[in-house]
């Protein structure tokens, strides 16, 4: 018997997942951007799942813009952002993933200013610090909801509010957060919202960018004027129709089991091994993460 | 029974396709920059089909660069190449895709100057006007291959050769000739092809763009540093499984059929229709492409 551990780097395809997809591999295999039937079901498909997720992010489906996943959605989110305005400046933290601290160094390459925010000891951001940062030449603040590594959940919401009294978007990259915990893009004051399908039994490829209505980012990639515009490409039909399926039967029965089992494995760590410690906060974290530092033991 | 025409739009994914990709959404479904095992089957599966679409083109795999599609790879290719050089002149043609098109666009607003070359009457570039437009402000010319309305098949080689000359990269966007002509990027003197899996019976979100070693272009997508740091995001395994099988399994013989089919249809049409015309030339056109104008009556 193999035990995978590893479902913060990717998860295995649901099989529900499987059977929607192989629908659009097979069947209805049309470009969705084609004006025949087989075009009109591929669009369809992709109408349902941009109601399913809208829906689980308490978002409008216009909202939704389908990619090819948390990288292009973070990229596109901070570049287009850039390109879209006079201003230079960025709030970013030091726990971002590669995609988001390497799109700001390039920026930085290109004329671009970029604040590298601390995190506590819990690694949390201190909103203090955040609102000090801002300056009138900063466009857009983007922080990361749930970190990979260490698992600590940032306070979307009073991020979203500081964001929203200095009038600068605010960008949340969500992969590892999103579905595993509680997000609501009207509440939290989020203006972009990066999420993507292979963390929660989805396929690799398919991710997306919520963009509140009225927020003007330039497109990333040009062309065919998929997506309303904002962003071209033969729509990737299964990988989305997929996406759409694995966020309709996300179980938060499996998540309780989970936050069990996790919670059961730190418990039993922290009792039986000394020298252990819980990396991040015990309640604003990831249900699906350990992270123990073993002290005086490398790497 | 339904005859669907619209291959040039898309095609139904290869039986063979569907159960390579299964194999990597059920079984093999790490993450291919994961150091366990199934990491290194993922890993494993990726460099198997860059092996094998390398050689469908007479390239190094290292030359070839997984992408989200052929629009990814045609904006990269050409942003890439214009976010790496202080010249701001590109060469295209009337006659290319929305991608390649916006994306020049989009660069023509940010301080770069863009040629448009018209095509003759057959939908040929004429190589004396390309020679003319070249100026020691040009670092690209990009040109369509195979192009998807008219069919007709632009000389690669005649016009690489040219680049070649004058110190200017060649880029050809040949999702529609991919595996449907002989390409052969030394021949050709081809530095960067933008080539994708679902126009021949492979996946949708999934291309790639041929880099010649040595060429050095900008990354669009910047991030976890996955295809040697020019193309980040998590590697769709399965995707990328499935266009190498889809090369691995594309059949002359059935080209051969098709061709045939064609030119029996084009035969027909004008042998019993009064005032048709084929658009293009008869020999230097995809063989899967028939347009034909019928004189006196509108679109």
């Amino acid at each position: 018997m193999r035990a995978y551990l590893d479902n913060a780097a990717t998860t295995k395809v649901d099989e529900q997942v499987i059977g929607k997809m192989l629908l659009f591999f097979r069947d209805d295999y049309g470009n969705a951007s084609s004006l025949h039937s087989l075009g009109s079901q591929a669009k369809t498909a992709i109408e349902d799942a941009r109601k399913i997720i809208a829906e689980s992010l308490n978002a409008r489906p216009e909202e939704i813009v389908f990619t090819s996943g948390g990288t292009e959605s973070n990229n596109w989110a901070i570049k287009g952002a850039a390109f879209a305005t006079d201003k230079k400046h960025i709030i970013t933290t030091r726990i971002e993933h590669d995609c988001v601290l390497n799109a700001c160094k390039w920026l930085e390459g290109r004329g671009y200013k970029v604040s590298y925010l601390d995190v506590d000891d819990k690694g949390l951001v201190d909103i203090e610090k955040l609102k000090n940062e801002i300056t009138d030449d900063t466009f857009l603040v983007s922080v990361i909801h749930g970190n990979n590594e260490i698992g600590v959940l940032q306070d979307l919401a009073e991020i979203g509010k500081i964001c929203r009294e200095h009038d600068v978007l605010f960008h949340s990259d969500a992969c590892q957060s999103y579905m595993k915990s509680d997000i609501d893009v009207e509440r939290d004051n989020v203006d972009m919202l990066t999420i993507n399908a292979h963390k929660i039994y989805g396929p690799k490829g398919v991710g997306a960018l919520y963009v509140r209505k009225g927020v003007k980012i330039e497109p990333i990639l040009h062309g065919g004027g998929q997506e309303r515009g904002s962003r071209s490409g033969t729509e990737n039909v299964p990988g989305i129709a997929g996406f759409g399926k694995a966020v309709e039967i996300f179980s938060d029965d499996e998540a309780a089991r989970i936050r069990k089992l996790r919670d059961y494995f730190v418990g039993r760590v922290e009792n039986e091994i000394k020298n252990v410690r819980l990396n991040g906060p015990r309640d604003k974290r990831l249900y699906n993460n350990a992270s123990l530092s073993f002290l005086g033991i490398e790497g």
